[in-house]
């Protein structure tokens, strides 16, 4: 079976003392529970930088700049219905304040500790370039 | 003005002696005359790894094996025309001998002298993730 490419980005920010913040997807939504970095699909016309500054103002109420987003790696990944391909940019600042916008719990953790957090199996690789990164 | 996001997979091949192939892009394709990492578009139901597999089979005459392609980095470049967003995987092990199928020069270059072959202005910041690989 052909099954489409859906691109997602996200973003893994870290504060100053290089925690990163995750976030737990809310009930009701696929892979409710679990944690994942921030971010979301691509609506039509907007670059990968675009869709992250509108989709983490959504879920955060923060305001990113494009130029502060770097990226660091990404996940490919064959899901039943669809093949997920999700950049990860990593992000050390923002404007604003911190404020889940959706009714999901987030959380601040050390990259050493992020695999005790249940995510779904697209994110679980790429915890290693966090830990490099942030180790 | 609304770019369109162009999704192009690219492979950095790693020989025993840990160095990297880059191939000359060949005269009349845009861009001609620089090096770049293997690679292309995806076809239409296509997943980045089979794309991958077919351009590099095309390419250089080689069998990669889709487990073996680890995801490394990635770049997210504005160009005039298009927003090219460009996956870069490793990839230690293939079957068969090296032969340039497109009349396109390779080399094999150590990471920390690919910054002296002129590149895309995309390819830049994927060496540094390279030479700490590598280093």
């Amino acid at each position: 079976m052909t099954k489409p490419v859906r691109l997602v980005v996200a973003v893994a920010l870290i504060d100053a003392d290089n925690r990163v913040l995750i976030a737990q997807r809310p009930e009701g939504k696929p892979l409710a529970g679990l944690w994942e970095f921030p971010g979301g699909k691509l609506d039509a016309g907007e670059t990968p930088e675009d869709a992250l500054v509108r989709e983490i103002k959504e879920e955060l109420d923060i305001e990113l700049c494009r130029t502060c987003l770097a990226p660091l790696t990404f996940a490919s990944h064959a899901y039943e219905d669809f093949h997920l391909l999700m950049p990860l940019y990593i992000c050390k600042t923002w404007d604003g304040d911190i404020s889940p916008q959706e009714g999901q719990d987030i959380a601040w953790v050390r990259a050493n500790r992020l695999q005790h957090y249940p995510m779904p199996p697209a994110d679980l690789p790429l915890l290693p370039a966090l830990r490099d990164l942030l180790a």
